[in-house]
């Protein structure tokens, strides 16, 4: 220790040799230097308890200090950095080509995070001005998680180089390349706002806070914006499927106010059927909650449902708990889950037994009424009524009006697709002529041609010797060079031979037309668009922003030229939280990383810290994934809160 | 250490000498307990990195087990003694006086929290289920503090003995003693329903998330309830002085759900101003933000908004921070925060200068319109009008229609006071003989018997020897007896002599009934009602039960006989939050402990320190203590979320 002190002072008589410093000087500061170094090297203290509780506060100042210098530089450097890109995107609006990026969900928000703001000038146009993590919808609708928790402002989210519009748009017009926000003639309720544009209840005391404010701080004057290049992402809507009463009486969980309106709901009825003079059948209709649809949403808002009764109120409403409360799950079809693998259906039904929840399967919802759910058994004409209080619609979803106008614009003979817009496979919409149009996530399907509808082209090109036959290699060429255009015949390419030998059932070595027909309709058959997944979206949005990155001439609408490879879906698997601690996963089809470990469906606890994990890596930023964690935590030991507001 | 197993070895071995165990096999446990008991001791482990990594990682290994173990067995302790007590407060139904309690605020929750459950069966009605931390609203409608926070539910905070029933009293009925809840004719619309009771508005997109759901989770049959004691805690709502508008466009501060609007309404106008095509008038218009009323709230809201601005806003809205943000505080008295000490007054108005908050004293507000406020300056018949946004409404309280129902059949011969019912010193309503009901918070006012009113009888006490003046050892008699019934004689308690000497002008040693008339108006001017704050609500909540708690007999009305005190206020001082990290402490008149110390009024950063300190002490639960830490380091660390829902 004292060596190393020596040779600094030493160091220091050196360097100081031609100042004025003297020996006797440096002498003086010898035992200061010694003690400090000490300090930090912590050997020559003593290792008395004394001693050693200094050294380690000691430790404990200097890496407290030093951590929250680095978080406030951080912070500064962070702030120095937006200002500066802001002022910087600024200087050079206009000597870019716009793109303009409809919506702030799952689609949008990756494609303007990963789009390179050099190249463009990039405008988002949105009536929602936050990122929503939809997934974690039914945690927010009984309070496992909370609201802010699953937002994330899209202005912190992309930072200042893309500018953010909050606006409805409402009209497209492919021509002049200009879309038209926000109607003047009637102030659109955005999400959120319909605590201030509606008019007040009928017995409102005066004084009161409960009443509703004519809005002033909401003035949208009608726009239009140009574009370069428009991007579609904005998203679909509840389908009730013409089902009478839904909108009036029943939920969806599809925006942040559907989840406050449900836990509101969920604790009213509690609420209700605590109140005296309350018949037994009343109190059973209040406690008894139906969710309609056995999909990830509906299985997971049945499953939160069963977790907040069991773990929260139960403590405060043991009574009802044990005697009233009933939750139903209502399903159209054999099984709930149907999208994913067999076992975890059958894995998710006997669970929900274990976990109080009533499965009806092969039931349709006829009809809505504001206390009851009237229901139909598959092959039965008898319609049953079921009393109950609050009912959560999660059927399926549908196109909004704009994706709607959109096609209606470009004409319905070439968007044929009722649930959304028609794409080509660089998810550039159908029918806009210099493609400037691109459709992702939830409201575009990518068109998938039929290899038979172009089947005698096909034939024609392969026979090369136009002896009206394919032999191996021919049929072996025709699948290698189409299989980027129509990715069904993916099917055939591991065993070519197999395919082969099955449509030459002569064993000729040959096939005709007719066979290959045969072959290429079951091909055809394995044609699906693609699921209205969070995962499609985020894959498509990042996909178009590569797209958009790489492309070199935007005049030009052959991509492939320019060497450009279309939209590939790659699935990671499905997962859905099924109640009391346990998830459900399903890598089938996913490829190829997890296909390599041959993953199993899983299910159970182990699912379930798969499933928190996964949420808390997909979380876009560091704010939303301390609340989430904080948020497990707070609600695993202080349970959720059961106030109405 | 060997010393220590080898002794445990050897009792073993004695202990086990009749059973079959050799030495042999002991010995081969030996090193294992060695080692055991040295993790423990952590001394025979060597001193090298590893040894004491491996020691620190037992250690914390224990520790957190320990911990962990100790957490849920005290849950699980408090799990047991929730049902318990639940099953216990069942079985004694009927056999114990009937406490009824209405409220659940400031008021009800201390008194609800002190009530002994062993001697009274208590049940507390209330339309909103929980608790409102009421001051820091402010920082909720600015978004540092999230709204689940400042609210805990009732339920959980009073604990399984005290029932609780969602209710609003309409009616009460002193002769039969009965409450009757829920008005069956018109569904009441509670705090936090307007989402859901409300018609749809007009331009509703079918499937979108934003409509109106017609409420099946709430039916509330009206009811009656007995009682023995009433506790009316109600509280106040705000009054707007009849001014026109102000139910229709301004914002008021009291509930929840009013922070939630503020906070959307805030955001609104910010995307609102952002939009193209806005004007420079229409955004200053947006930007604009009105105060009215310079009390705590308004101080505090004005104070909040500006840090949001400065904060967060100016870092996603640099140029319309820059250019066109106005916060406007509206006062019509001559200083803000007029009830604190006049150094306050003038540190808040230079403060607020400097964090650019423009304040109107002497000004008041005729109307407020949709996009404006037109207000007229003292002294001057000018209107004034100021294109604004969102209007905050801060200004004053008034009685609530079910106090104003409770004098009305009381009678206003003796239910004089209009802001709310007038009590005895022991917080019983006057006018209710059997005294079975009592009021407290900010619908109670203490009634305050004016000297002068009694002034011919309090003489002819005194006068002991009919002669028709008083010498100085009566009026010090008179003074002493006379103190509890009037609080305003106190003046004269320190210096008696002097004031009997003020009256007594002529030095004759006695003082006539005029000249006792004269200082006794004096000692009158004193009266004061106690201010509508937390601070005296939660006083006299505490108070009541400690009083119905030491009532040997509750039907006697005697209370003086059976030794019980009156209500004492203790002034513990006030305080307030300025804004950029200052707060301002008044402790005049706080007594008695703040007066030894002689501390003056504070303001700045310190005192900043001394609010924060003093709510995070006040929260109630262990819950909210620890969701307002996080609240304010999560604020501190990312911000506000600007998100708008």
């Amino acid at each position: 220790m004292f060596s190393r002190s020596t040779l600094l002072l030493q160091q220091l008589t050196r360097k100081n040799a031609h100042r004025n410093i003297s020996f006797k000087q440096l002498n003086e500061i010898k035992p200061i230097l010694t003690r400090n170094l000490a300090w930090f090297s912590g050997q020559s203290a003593k290792q008395t308890f004394g001693g050693r509780l200094k050294r380690r506060l000691k430790n404990l100042l200097i890496v407290t200090v030093v951590g929250v210098g680095t978080f406030y530089s951080y912070r500064g450097y962070r702030r120095y950095k937006w200002y500066s890109e802001m002022s910087d995107s600024d200087k050079t609006i206009g000597t870019k080509p716009r793109i303009v990026v409809l919506g702030t969900g799952w689609g949008a928000v990756p494609l303007l995070k990963h789009l390179d703001t050099q190249k463009y000038e990039v405008i988002c146009v949105s009536p929602r001005n936050y990122f929503l993590m939809t997934p974690l919808l039914p945690s927010v609708s009984v309070g496992t998680v909370e609201t802010r928790t699953v937002i994330e402002s899209i202005r912190s989210l992309v930072g200042p180089r893309v500018k953010f519009v909050e606006a409805t748009c409402i009209n497209v017009d492919p021509k002049a390349k200009t879309i038209t926000c926000n109607n003047n003639g009637e102030q659109n309720v955005s999400r959120g706002d319909d605590v201030k544009t509606i008019v007040a209840p009928p017995s409102r005391e005066s004084g009161a806070s409960s009443r509703i404010i004519k809005d002033s701080a909401r003035t949208r004057p009608q726009f239009d914006m140009k574009y370069d290049i428009l991007v579609v992402a904005v998203g679909s809507e509840n389908n009730t499927f013409n089902t009478p009463g839904v909108e009036e009486h029943a939920h969806f969980l599809k925006e942040l106010l559907d989840a406050r309106r449900i836990r509101s709901a969920i604790s009213d009825a509690f609420e209700s059927a605590m109140t005296p003079t309350q018949t037994i059948a009343e109190r059973k209709r209040l406690l008894h909650f139906v969710v309609v649809g056995g999909g990830p949403t509906g299985v997971e808002f049945a499953a939160e449902l069963a977790d907040l009764v069991r773990e929260d109120l139960q403590h405060y409403f043991p009574r009802l708990v044990s005697s009233d409360v009933k939750i139903t799950l209502i399903e159209a079809l054999d099984h709930v889950l149907s999208m994913m693998d067999k076992k975890i259906s059958d894995y998710t039904e006997r669970h929900f037994r274990r976990e109080n929840i009533d499965v009806l399967m092969n039931t349709f919802v006829k009809e809505v009424k504001q206390r009851e759910v009237i229901i139909q058994l598959k092959g039965s004409e008898e319609r049953i009524s079921i009393p109950c209080s609050v009912v959560v619609w999660a059927t399926g979803i549908k196109a909004r009006p704009l994706t709607n106008r959109i096609r209606e614009i470009i004409g319905s003979t070439i968007q044929t697709n009722r649930m959304g817009l028609l794409t080509d496979r660089y998810l550039r919409v159908k029918g806009v002529e210099d493609g400037s149009i691109f459709a992702l996530g939830d409201c575009a399907t990518i068109a998938q041609p039929k290899l038979v509808d172009q089947i005698q082209l096909l034939f024609e090109e392969a026979d090369t010797q136009h002896r009206g036959s394919l032999d191996l290699n021919q049929f072996q060429t025709l699948v290698e060079k189409k299989v980027t255009e129509f990715p069904q015949l993916e099917i055939f390419s591991k065993s070519i031979e197999k395919a082969f030998a099955e449509a030459d059932k002569e064993k000729s070595g040959y096939v005709t037309l007719t066979a290959l027909r045969a072959i290429l309709e079951k091909a055809d058959q394995k044609i699906r668009a693609l699921p209205a997944t969070a995962q499609v979206a985020s894959q498509e949005g990042r996909y178009v922003a590569h797209l958009l990155n790489q492309v070199t001439d935007i005049q030009s609408t052959d991509f492939k030229q320019q060497n450009l490879k279309p939209f590939q879906y790659k699935h990671m698997g499905a997962l859905a939280y099924v109640g009391g601690d346990s998830a459900v996963l399903d890598f089938t089809g996913s490829k190829p990383v997890f296909d390599l470990f041959n993953l199993q469906p899983l299910s159970g606890r182990s699912a379930a810290y798969l499933w928190k994990s996964f949420y808390f890596t997909e979380m876009f930023t560091g704010r939303t994934k301390t609340l989430l964690a904080f948020d497990w935590v707070r609600t695993h030991i202080f349970g959720r809160d059961i106030s109405r507001y």
